[in-house]
């Protein structure tokens, strides 16, 4: 449950008033609000505390993370020259907190911790749009304007997550979640032929790499892009709260575990309500070929720890899903 | 193509400098403003310029439109006490300005024009929240928490929305759309059992009172509610870009109308990619049972007019699709 740390007192308390970005450069807060969910849920696995924008600011690109409202850049990328302020990324060197905090969080967790990337088309965005976006027209745009340039955009994009999740892998991490939280805006047209053959190479890199760990892929409103997402490399496909996971299950094939998909919202409905929508996606869920039970996105800082704590303990008691289970 | 004339100079000339409800109370500026796109692009239809929430305005539940923002509700509806807030529309006497500017189109127009109401969950959710809503939160919560008061608000805007449109068609309106524009935020169980009972209300009536005018249903988002938007009573079923027309026909059935769906985004393309965009659009809507070629969503206030009218040319000399034909 990503950002499931996110409406806990305690993750209040660990953050501290900096922001987001100052949080993820202290190994010992990232461990500290990454290991929060687990030991008051008792989720089976933890997703890394960090951020989409992460490598592009190690790399210096110019972006912050402007409280409530997300990833700014004050100089949008708009042109190849744009490209000379996305260089390789260095892990060692660039972003040895996060190597520290998964280090950290290797000797504490029991269970296993997947690494954390943003997508291609999902980074871009910010990077192209200057912040958060409506109607994404910029990115659009870009994209068919000027497609070598994008094509070359997405490459280096992808080249940062490589980095990142490699780094975050042969630190300790068991498998890795790729964040193109975005993508669902793209008709299935132009994600098939604009953004999955980078997102396929990040996945064929990382299977060459580390072969063991899983590949989860993740956005939101991809209803029609689930079979492009299953031909991607990727082993698990995040689903959101749209689709129902029978009909996932059919879009991604016979292949492909999925996650997913508990509308976040319905986290603030009354108990009996909740209880019968986890069953529902627990049933549609079935069993084969793997099944990872989430919220179908990020959990609303509303939310009462309780109803969460409530929820997974449910899954468990099912006996049928791992709650993060991989 | 909602919104097709907000982005014509003309449209701001004609508009002046007041809120959107001061210029939909004036029946020449809404003649006006309803023609220009017809005008300038040559459409085969015409879309009443309106407002999803001038009904509930009308009758004084305390609502404006901020430029910009969108809907605003100062005292939000939380309980069942603001029931009261929603009496019965009176068209005559509390919408004048609307039969005035159809009765006015009837006469200006070569073409049908197609009357405008919000949906249900959509007018509700402006209400509830409060405003515009990115995760609708309160009305989930609410129609989970109190399903009782989320049918009798339901209804109440099924009944505004039913008596202003049979007093646009009794004025001369030749069709309907009802904008449920974020019925897709809803999981598919959800919107069939709480959203898809009062539409299907609203076109039975509307079936009952004017049998011989087409009944079109749009949102946003609404890949997988297709099958029950289909089963609503609708005679067309809008779809936005992301729901490729050949997929979205087999979801509605042999017996619904398809609307849509070139990515508003994709106008902002060289014009080369519009063209193929466009193609594509109506080699897969097909010939049967009827495709009416719009946007997938609003036109974008980017949008350079001139691109806008290649698109209607084009589709009228394919020979396959109307523009807004009904």
């Amino acid at each position: 449950m990503r950002q499931a740390g996110r409406s806990l007192p305690e993750y209040r308390a660990a953050r501290g008033s900096g922001t987001i970005l100052e949080a993820i450069a202290r190994p010992e807060v990232v461990t500290e609000v990454t290991l929060q969910p687990v030991r008051r849920y008792g989720t089976d696995a933890a997703i890394f505390f960090s951020d989409i924008v992460v490598p592009v600011a190690a790399v210096g690109f110019g972006v912050d993370v402007a409280p409530g409202t997300g990833p700014v850049v004050p100089s949008p990328f708009s042109s190849a020259a744009d490209l000379r302020r996305l260089r390789p990324l260095d892990p060692d060197r660039d972003t040895p907190y996060v190597l520290e905090a998964v280090r950290m969080l290797r000797r504490e967790l029991h269970v296993p911790l997947i690494g954390f990337a943003g997508g291609p088309f999902t980074v871009a965005s910010y990077l192209v749009e200057g912040g958060p976006s409506r109607n994404f027209t910029r990115i659009k745009a870009l994209m068919h304007t000027d497609p070598v340039l994008w094509h070359d955009l997405a490459e280096r994009l992808t080249d940062l997550a490589l980095a990142s999740l490699r780094s975050q892998l042969d630190a300790g991490a068991s498998a890795v979640q790729v964040f193109d939280s975005w993508a669902g805006i793209l008709t299935p047209r132009d994600y098939a032929t604009l953004v999955l053959p980078s997102t396929r190479r990040l996945f064929a890199e990382l299977a060459r790499s580390h072969p063991a760990a899983p590949r989860i892929l993740f956005g939101v409103g991809t209803g029609e892009l689930l079979a492009s997402m299953a031909a991607s490399g990727a082993t698990v496909i995040g689903v959101d709260w749209r689709v129902p996971l029978d009909e996932a299950r059919h879009r991604v094939g016979p292949a492909i575990a999925v996650q997913g998909n508990l509308d976040p919202a319905l986290c603030l409905a009354p108990w009996d309500v909740v209880a019968d929508e986890v069953a529902d996606v627990v049933e549609r869920a079935g069993d084969a070929p793997g099944h990872i039970f989430n919220l179908g996105h990020g959990v609303l800082p509303e939310t009462d720890p309780g109803i969460l704590a409530q929820v997974v303990d449910l899954v468990h008691r099912t006996g049928r899903a791992g709650v993060g289970r991989l």
